[in-house]
């Protein structure tokens, strides 16, 4: 497999873009052979920018759901884009766009639309404080929840008083999040919460009932609202909240990545409770309310209503999770594979360093499958049967090829940076 | 003029949108007469929701540079959406859009994108606590740097802590700016300024080169880096920075609106001096990394470089303030004209309540002309000199209607409640 064009587009890249590329899309701390640059995407395939094909686990980090290129909702931005897109008002598709995600997601009453996951998560913040008059935030260690200096996972650039009143419990466990609301005293705000543990690095965990209520109960007790931050996992775990597959109905929800299958729109709704403090606030963007995206995403939600989807990408899961057990024990290894099937996680057993799972995902990218070697992976509803099984098939080669390997495998020293960074 | 489906709109919007509509689109501060929802954009023009046509001089307020849907650059857009937009790393075309940015601005080594002009801020407020170990920022009171929490506008749901070490002068004031820089002492971290002082609800002012010179002093002095935020401005004052027309050069600049004429893509530009600072910190967006907006942006570019637009749309601009100050002298009113003519803000002397800018263009919209009464408005080279005259007889009568009006009008009540949340 030929990445010379993606060589020579690195090398051009990083003369004029930092670091030569930037953010959650940046393979610099993923194995060499994973092409930074791409040319093309089509349905469930990528190919690079040296023209190699490649079935997508990844799904643009989430965005698209129904296939890239998708032609019923590329129609409906293409011909909205024909009649008015970014203008000095919102198209009135913003009307029907609201009233379809309050029809579809119990707990909402109204919503607001952005452009960045990284914008509903902080905007639910603020709302969450008018609503409030208070400051604290209780969220769960290691949960991402955009990259805005309140949330920014990294320190570089984030000052204290940006991250000022911050509480962290334990995703699950329901004794630290006490502590952590009891920490807040009377000044919590907010209680955030992802709709499952989909943490980098380490194993997915489904919420547990007593977590998502015992968070709900915090929230009433105390007055603060309760978010959950589905702009990941939303609509892949349920035709609503994600939390409604507990029972737990939250004050506000984030939304973002597939709710138009990759076209540039976010959203945050809420409950009549929090309508007026989410009218006190200031919050807006130069192209938040363009129509093009909006008539994508009520198309892209038309499809999330009426189709089997979210049936589908879950069975293709749990062939693909069965077929990698089965074909990782028969070359020797133990795989731990957590998160739902179709936004499933996959590590190595007895590999602290990840040389195992670093070594086998460029097998896989190599062979034309792109896996992550450890962030949470994507099903859409572009694939069916013979895609995961040719992705079982480059498995098996990368297990063997991994067998032969690993004796002389060392550390990765790329991802000892990362780790270690992580670590502050 | 009918606006009954506007107001139906309007109902439901009220029902499942948060005050029905928020942000800087919201008319909830605007007369009666203006429309919420639209139908439809061409050129220079817009429809509202009852099909009513208006000459647009907000553009979106600022995106629209070369006419809505301009062929030749939604035609990019289009076609790369065909090809690849939001995939699970960028399109090569990303290499070519940071090219094309850096050979423009001449300030600028390197460029990152995003999607709001609150994005390129926020990033280069990172910048520079990143590259200076310190955390103040000096901006212009009144000043306006994006939503986000720490530059907010607005105090609902914003922090003392979000807006920590902020040291404020006034524009243009060099006095002002020193003791500003002098309050920060030495923990100042960017000098933030706005290419020209564009805030709403008071006359505009171009930046005097004391004050541009004086800025990149201090920062020099300081070892702070210098912000110009060109999200409004960048591409409508000259091909370049906009504060080369002082001849003064920023560490970073924010650039968005324009820059694909409304697709959605903002940037930050930096010199060398802050690559590794924007190497060192974590950004990122779901759908930064779209290939079709940046096809979008380099058809964009290729224009602002090829054509007269600038010089057509400083022309387009001195016509209607000409003809503003000739029709509204006839009629017994003096105008404060200001800002560049291509962006221009507009008013009434002796209007201290702006209750006669507030009726005048409100006449201005019921005659198919959409005029803002206290934000900067902006041309675009979609105007002819036939708009412009067409657009000066609507505003004859306008004056004409207001001279008769005028003895009997009152306080406007909405604007008095947005004056006061302004004086918080």
């Amino acid at each position: 497999m030929s990445l010379s064009k993606d060589l020579a587009l690195k090398e051009r890249a990083a003369r004029v873009i930092p670091g030569g590329m930037y953010g959650h899309q940046s393979v610099a701390s993923l194995p060499d052979g994973f092409p930074q640059f791409f040319s093309k995407a089509e349905g469930a395939y990528l190919w690079d920018a040296d023209g190699n094909r490649l079935l997508d686990f990844m799904c643009a980090y989430g965005p698209q759901l129904f296939g890239y290129g998708n032609p019923a909702i590329d129609r409906a931005y293409v011909g909205q884009l024909a009649i008015g897109d970014a203008m000095t008002g919102p198209s009135y598709l913003m009307v029907d766009l609201a009233e379809a995600l309050v029809s579809m997601i119990s707990h909402a009453d109204w919503a607001m639309f952005c452009k960045n996951g990284t914008d509903a998560n902080t905007i639910a913040l603020m709302i969450a404080r008018a609503h409030t008059r208070r400051t604290g935030v209780v969220r769960a260690r290691g949960a991402y929840h955009g990259a805005a200096p309140w949330s920014n996972p990294r320190a570089s650039g984030v000052t204290q008083a940006d991250q000022a009143d911050q509480h962290l419990c334990d995703y699950n466990d329901v004794g630290s999040l006490d502590a952590a609301v009891a920490t807040a005293g009377d000044n919590l705000a907010a209680i955030f919460a992802a709709p499952f543990k989909h943490d980098v690095f380490v194993d997915q965990m489904a919420p547990t009932p007593a977590f998502a209520k015992r968070a709900r109960e915090l929230a009433d007790q105390t007055g603060a609202l309760l978010v959950v931050d589905d702009v990941r996992g939303g609509f892949r775990i349920a035709r609503d909240c994600s939390w409604s597959i507990v029972g737990v109905q939250p004050d506000l929800s984030c939304w973002g990545k597939c709710i138009a299958n990759g076209h540039p729109i976010s959203a945050l709704v809420g409950s009549d409770k929090a309508r007026a403090a989410a009218e006190a606030i200031f919050a807006t963007g130069s192209y938040w309310f363009a129509g093009a995206a909006m008539a994508a995403s009520l198309v892209t939600l038309a499809m999330i209503r009426d189709t089997d989807y979210l049936e589908r990408i879950e069975e293709l899961g749990k062939r693909f999770r069965a077929g990698l057990d089965e074909r990782s024990a028969a070359h020797g290894f133990a795989l731990r594979q957590s998160g739902p099937p179709q936004m499933p996680l996959l590590l190595f057993n007895d590999d602290p360093d990840m040389r195992l799972g670093y070594f086998w995902s460029s097998q896989m990218v190599s062979r034309g499958v792109y896996v992550h070697p450890w962030h949470n992976m994507f099903l859409s509803a572009a694939m069916n049967e013979a895609d995961i099984d040719a992705a079982l098939d480059a498995a098996d080669a990368s297990f063997r090829a991994l067998a032969q390997a690993a004796p002389r495998l060392g550390p990765v020293e790329k991802l000892a940076k990362v780790l270690a960074a992580r670590a502050r």
